[in-house]
């Protein structure tokens, strides 16, 4: 039997779910699996804070002297943030200590220090836990599908957004009573701005894209937009549609660059990620031989997170001697991928406008984005009083993002036209 | 670099696109995963057949020398069917090689002799193709979710029967036009037995359930019923009440013994299996600490079986030395699991009649079903000429299977009730 000797850095509800498994399946991994993890020690910022679970105070430690512990073999970063973390882990490599983080903000916006470092020392990082939580997204594309070349990622990997859009959805509430929602339930924090302006769903698209696509991706090109624009009336009107609203992180990978960003869309409501809902993930990948396949599950929380760092410890303790790095994370620092700029690209389009209910004002807007060639698949407008202001929703054949920014921007400034636009691209269409 | 000398057993459709992948992407393999596949033979019933691509004829041999072979690392069984598949896997692990494998069927039927005596010679028996195509999901349940305990799957793992039931809802045809329809295209062989009676699916569902749970399980045990007694009328009536038909494969491990059944079910509109269309396979797995976690991609076909065959061969050539086995195979022969009674599940049903419309025959139903435990939730029964044959569509709260049986006998020879009814369980709800 194998013995795999693991320092944890933080503990807070990720942390202290880690603790549970690893303790209440000692048993279950030495008879079933044949690895025994001995808890080295715990690093805590405050070792008085309470827990959901009871740490023996014989494990709490100082986080520096752990990672430098000579009988620690491998390091679970579960802190989170890009300062401290990033020093430890690098820290633990130097030590030549195997790295399992659920960090996607460390390893998205430090990615290549930390694995050119890896490699250097011929040692993991695993990171199964930073992208769709317990589904084994990670492994899938290192192991499952390395007979393909990936060249595109459909995902919704924000569960707070989903569960926010969800709610709006099936409860008829606007944005901020869902956002309470959510905080109430515990899937949206305090201060929820990483979840809802996109940058969490940003972070795991980086991590993802370097993996899928084999290269280095510059996190601050990737282009980010969120949920808070969103309307009730935009979800109720893209069901009359047919449609749904998700909050889509996609990258894809052609002959002119990459293309990047995470943002709300629409999708058919038949299309299987516009039925993934509430807090649930889901990855959908393309791979050159495999064609579409999707993950699925829950993206976030202490058990499924654990489940997820188990299985890449699992993964260390079964590689002889020194751990290979699996060829992935050299691939990855190898090439730079570079992000094509938002404005280059093509798609359908939803458009909601408020305007004035008098006659020619529909066809003012239209004039407008014939001018910029974009042509109308769809429209609805309700009926009100004469000379209230009603919504007027246009969807667009496909249309240059370009040519459609410049449209809004005549069209906010038309007579008849009231507040800003919505604009939200239309995804997953046949 | 390593070096794995391969023999490939079949080259029919999948096999030539295994031949394919493995001479596109040898570069690949060499310098990205550091992997050198050298083909020692390949083993055909017949070397003039056409074939999608040209096998160098120095390539062909007998079956028989091959798995001998002094020089092959690894067999690839490609040809399918028990009886000659068996023999040669069989004559393969006992000269010492590992096998990979896409035969489901070998594997439900056959799987404890297999596995024991790959256990016995320590030598792996790899089967990613042999469920769900290209989507790595035998490789999540050994490996990505080795934390977990299973304990239920809910699976849609036949491509076939699932583009008839989508074509029948889509097009609005019945099942001998979507039947025609696929064999046409491709989809369906010209004796459809294996997968419209849903035994290709209980044959995965077998070895789903033995490594999901880990145990044996006895293959004619597991309750098997097609979709060929599905009618149009049943989608449309189900589409009504807000489900999709979908022949589900499912096993559920209790306190009492393991439920395992392949049947065509109705599941709510907005589940995300429900949305699982085409020849898309989908895999549902439940574990005590990820929870539901999905896997969906093309079930079958050239290219995804061949990602999966080649997944397996790395996996092998990344061991060292000798293959130890991963433990998932060893406690998969340990215990047996205990196939209990279709009879003594409880689920929701859909009922369907095809009744004389004239008054009374609606009570004298309800008055069987109330005698049997079976309470009603929702009717429908369409109005058209007295005494025309229409048909009666009931959904039921929870009830007995062998309740609702021994009432659907009974209700079957009432006076006005014409020719069989349709019985469908309801799953999936909240």
């Amino acid at each position: 039997m194998k013995t795999l000797r693991v320092g944890l850095l933080g503990c807070g509800q990720v942390g202290s779910g880690f603790f549970s498994l690893l303790t209440a399946k000692k048993r279950f991994f030495e008879t079933e699996i044949g690895v025994s993890f001995e808890l080295a020690g715990v690093a805590v910022r405050s070792r008085k804070k309470k827990r959901p679970v009871r740490i023996p105070p014989s494990l709490f430690t100082e986080a520096e002297s752990l990672v430098r512990d000579p009988s620690v073999d491998v390091v679970v970063e579960l802190i989170g943030g890009t300062i401290e973390a990033k020093s430890l882990v690098l820290d633990a490599l130097r030590q030549g200590k195997h790295v399992v983080t659920a960090n996607k903000a460390l390893l998205a916006e430090h990615g290549d220090e930390v694995f050119e470092l890896a490699h250097q020392m011929n040692r993991a990082v695993c990171f199964e836990a930073s992208v769709g939580g317990g589904i084994p997204v990670i492994k899938a594309l290192r192991e499952g599908l390395v007979g393909n070349q990936i060249d595109a990622i459909h995902s919704i990997i924000n569960g707070t957004s989903n569960y926010i859009l969800t709610a709006m959805s099936e409860k008829k509430i606007d944005f901020k009573q869902a956002l309470s929602e959510a905080q109430a339930k515990g899937y949206a924090e305090a201060d929820p701005t990483l979840d809802i302006e996109g940058i969490d769903a940003a972070h795991k698209l980086a991590v993802l894209a370097r993996f899928a696509f084999g290269g280095r991706v510059h996190f601050p090109d990737i282009y980010c937009e969120g949920i808070s624009r969103i309307r009730g009336e935009d979800i109720a009107f893209a069901e009359e549609f047919g449609y749904r609203i998700k909050l889509l992180a996609i990258a894809k990978l052609g002959a002119d660059g990459l293309e990047a960003r995470v943002q709300p869309a629409l999708l058919p409501e038949k299309h299987i990620l516009a039925n993934v809902n509430r807090s649930f993930n889901a990855v959908m990948l393309h791979g050159d031989e495999v064609g579409d396949v999707l993950f699925y599950g829950r993206g976030a929380g202490a058990r499924p997170t654990a489940s997820a760092v188990i299985s890449d410890l699992v993964d260390i303790a079964k590689q002889p001697g020194r751990f290979s790095a699996t060829t992935a994370p050299m691939r990855a620092i190898r090439k730079n991928l570079v992000i094509k700029s938002i404005s280059s690209i093509q798609s359908r389009y939803y458009l909601r406008f408020h305007v004035v209910d008098r006659p020619g004002v529909l066809a003012k807007i239209a004039q407008v984005l014939g001018g910029h060639k974009i042509s109308i698949s769809d429209v609805i407008q309700k009926e009100r009083s004469a000379g209230s202001i009603v919504p007027l929703i246009l969807l667009t054949h496909h249309a240059h993002e370009k040519n459609v920014r410049q449209a809004i921007t005549r069209i906010d400034r038309l007579n008849g036209v009231r507040g800003k636009s919505q604009v939200l691209r239309i995804e997953g269409d046949a």
